[in-house]
């Protein structure tokens, strides 16, 4: 089989015009970058549409470290349906140049299910994370700024500072620094560091972001530290987010391309699966629900991370619902997850997968629970069994949910029909919106009880006393009506990465909070959470490569 | 008068695609970024077409703080050449976001010469600096990797490495740092700082390639620093210049947009005037003189630095010479060079203007040593008086060069159609190609005390001893043959900033040495520079705004 940039490199790609006007958009409609890229204008989205059109998440189970292909089973999808006669777009989070560089590779899908041109979109695109990144920065360079400043001090004290600058770059160098030396014209010394644009708040607010005023109103909100009193400081003291705001008056729109086949994909935002909300802007998807009838998105991680977040933060925020859950598990994730060594996975072993469906059958009962209809996809690979593949099946007929398998990565949507025929079922079978983990009203330490409890399967949850402290504080500064989003393991249904499977009888230990008061959560910290990646000993970036005609290759 | 910001926003702008159309190319010719702006493809270079254009050079006398208004004159020239019925681009450099949010405001022009659209070229515009930016920081995470890596280390002394990050911003907190602190995992510690993004060398070097080819034979020559056995370590050696240049793909076609009447103008590059070439990459001067009769563009600073570079550096480089040289002086400049203090320049003084218009004298004499016809254009202000200007213009008579006033600021092209029939008058003189400073097969000493002695006036250069020792080591390194790229004071024709007018009699104190080996020059630093600029007291970023339409108030 060809490689993911050759397989892109040889698709004809259609003018950008022609995907839209598949949306009924106008060439006037758009702001071009470019042949095969355009930026949608906000005013695009109509409430009206959005009410009648089919969402469809797509989640997973607990993923291996190569992840389980939620993606390319989204690309897939959205093909199939488009080929079965549906209006689809797919709406999908932006790639992070950090992977791009270091070991993963680029996230625009796989296969014959990618979107295209895969080059732009893997690196820089229409440039929203670098907008991203210079608002974020530039409201460090104010702190900063005003530190040193004498006559317009607001007295924040350097120590208490958690605003870091960002940056869309694996820099394990960049993780923990001081900065401001050089004596007095070089500023006040400060321990500090940078995260990778991802993990950035900006990237969260602008991903949660109805419209200027709304983003405007959340940067603003931004809590950047105490002063030497310990008053709380905001962003808007130090009258950071106009301009924070003006430079991203393109990032927030949604950027349109489309996929190998045709199909259209928004592609927007892309904030971190674990201190952040996990999945694309609220913006993009509901852009993808004014223009389409069936809008197929996914949300980082497995279920437990990407989809409790999707429901409780983002739909909640939105005012929106899917109609339909496509779980994404591979045999090998199931065998791993059955107490198969990673090394291993591509030998036949009937046991693990036995063992290893508890995983998949935890996260069922978790969509189950939202009160949505679930379909399992088996994202198949060659070393695969049939005996394999039939446990899968009858599993999921215990549990009373349709079991389909996705060939999208070798066949694209000739592999994803019956993916897409049991989807729009699906839909058909959907009665009622998403039935909430938590109220808002309650206490964040309910919230948290109920999202361990109920979706990890956790039986007590522990704080720290830093937790403790921290949560009282941010209690008395208001913040207690906020959604939660949990930092934990993507490894493991439990907060440790060890226990494989469906862990029981374990406890979640709340280390410490975190506050992203802009993007409007309190963020329960339970695990190491690295915002700032390293590169691996043979960066991809050393095979990564351009001609004098300007044809990229070395990406994947 | 209205502000610059009004101005822009009251402007009509014609779609990019009529602006391209004037110039003779189709719409699919162009690569769009919205509907006023544009990449240009580099095939759309044209070799002969290149020779006939005539290339006009915009340049000023030793500025004040608040300079002298060049882009502004070459803006307004522009359109005076068009008004005239000359087919005229205007081509400039990409403003950085640093005096955006900093002091100085953006840099599009002012009044009514500006291009637009003046918010989007200001605020992140194609991300041409973001991806110059990351190319920059890539380069940066690979050495420090390769630093932590026990497998494939090239042994690189982490106390020698030259290459800085990169960050379009403001902020002198990034100016001075220790990086990779927190343990094993985050690296060796090393004490670094940032640049602003104009002052990496990635900027000079995307601004001095031909094409894709030479771009990366550039990045992969960048002098990264030495192993402990004391042998340099290029870029090349990380296999960085492929992934360096992938990032580039974009950035390296320049930018099409337009002046408030419809010139077109192609914006592209912006390195630093003084440890760099300071003018606009020369793909996008061949670009304009591909595409038209008459390019207007300019160079930083004053000829001293800006001229000089343009044409030992830039022009020697793209195997071009401009037919014509605008000098732009202020009155307000001419009296501070008389030694009358910068807050009482609207007051008339004759005398100050007589001892003032040596400076003007001294760069008019280098324009002239370079064998290019020069042209005096005086920016007029309200507060020049004609008792004033007639000094000027008797001084210009005397030195037998055409002396014009500009008013393009407050009248637009009505304002400039004097100067640009001197200008068209001034290309029809031209007899030959420029004269080099210098020949390249000079030894650096030799480079160095030509320019300083013809173009500066000095009577000695003077190395320190570690310049010395640097020198030495570039020798032994085989740099001799490039070109110099003299880092200096703007403010006076010496190094001592407090020299006004015409200083003589003054020695040239060179304290260092830098190389950019990928760019291709070595740069003999005479002072202090700073190449990561703080915000001031009240940054200009406070009171910047959108509103809830994306229209962007507070600009600059």
């Amino acid at each position: 089989m060809l490689t993911d940039i050759e397989i892109a490199q040889n698709c004809e790609l259609k003018h950008i015009d022609d995907i839209a006007s598949n949306l009924g958009l106008e060439r006037d409609d758009l702001e071009h970058y470019g042949k095969y890229k355009a930026k949608l204008p906000l005013e695009l989205n109509n409430k009206h549409k959005i009410n009648s059109s089919n969402l469809i998440l797509v989640t997973a189970i607990t993923p291996t470290p190569a992840g389980e292909g939620k993606t390319t089973t989204s690309i897939g999808l959205a093909d199939g349906l488009s080929k079965i006669g549906k209006k689809t777009t797919v709406v999908l989070r932006e790639p992070s140049l950090g992977p791009v560089f270091g070991i993963k590779g680029g996230a625009a899908g796989g296969g014959y299910s990618q979107v295209v041109p895969m080059e732009d979109i893997n690196l820089h695109f229409t440039g929203d994370f670098s907008a991203i990144e210079k608002a974020n920065n530039l409201l460090a360079a104010l702190i900063d700024n005003n530190i040193q400043s004498k006559t317009r001090s607001l007295g924040i004290d350097p120590r208490t500072v958690l605003w870091k600058r960002s940056m869309d770059m694996n820099d394990r160098a960049l993780r923990k620094m001081v900065t401001a030396l050089g004596g007095k014209s070089g500023g006040i010394p400060m321990e500090t560091g940078f995260n990778i644009t991802a993990a950035s708040e900006v990237m969260a607010i602008l991903c949660i972001s109805k419209d200027f005023e709304d983003l405007k109103e959340r940067l603003g909100n931004i809590y950047v530290g105490d002063t030497f009193d310990h008053t709380p400081v905001f962003a808007r003291d130090l009258n950071a987010e106009g301009a924070m705001a003006a430079l991203l008056k393109d990032a927030i729109k949604p950027n349109l391309v489309q996929t190998l086949e045709g199909t259209p994909a928004i592609i927007h935002g892309g904030p971190f699966a674990n201190i952040a909300q996990g999945t694309n802007s609220i913006i993009a998807t509901k852009m993808g629900m004014s223009l389409s009838d069936y809008v197929v998105t996914e949300a980082g991680f497995g279920a437990d991370l990407g989809a409790e977040k999707f429901f409780n933060i983002k739909c909640r925020n939105a005012g929106i619902s899917p109609k339909a859950v496509v779980i994404v598990a591979t045999i090998r994730a199931l065998k791993y997850h059955g107490g198969k060594p990673l090394s291993d996975l591509k030998e036949e072993d009937l046991e693990a997968v036995v063992k290893g469906k508890e995983n998949l059958r935890k996260h069922v009962e978790n969509i189950t629970g939202f009160g949505l209809p679930a379909v399992v996809c088996i994202n198949r690979f060659e070393s695969d069994t049939d005996a394999e593949i039939s446990i899968l099946k009858k599993a999921c007929a215990d549990c009373n949910v349709p079991f389909v398998e996705s060939n999208g990565f070798t066949k694209g949507s000739e592999g994803t029909l019956d993916l897409a025929e049991e989807v729009v079922k699906a839909t058909e079978r959907c009665e009622s919106e998403f039935i909430p983990t938590y109220d808002l009203e309650d206490s964040p330490r309910e919230k948290i009880e109920k999202v361990c409890q109920t979706v990890y399967g956790a039986k007590y949850v522990i704080l720290s006393n830093k937790a403790k402290r921290q949560l009282h504080r941010f209690e008395e500064l208001g913040f207690s009506r906020l959604p939660i989003c949990i930092a934990k393991t993507q490894k493991s249904l439990s907060d440790d990465e060890k226990l494989l499977g469906r862990p029981k009888n374990f406890d979640i230990n709340i280390r410490e909070f975190e506050i992203a008061a802009g993007a409007g959560f309190l963020i329960p910290i339970a695990g190491n959470i690295l915002r700032m990646p390293g590169l691996p000993a043979t960066p991809a970036a050393e095979g990564i490569d351009i001609n004098n005609d300007g044809v990229i290759s070395g990406l994947s």
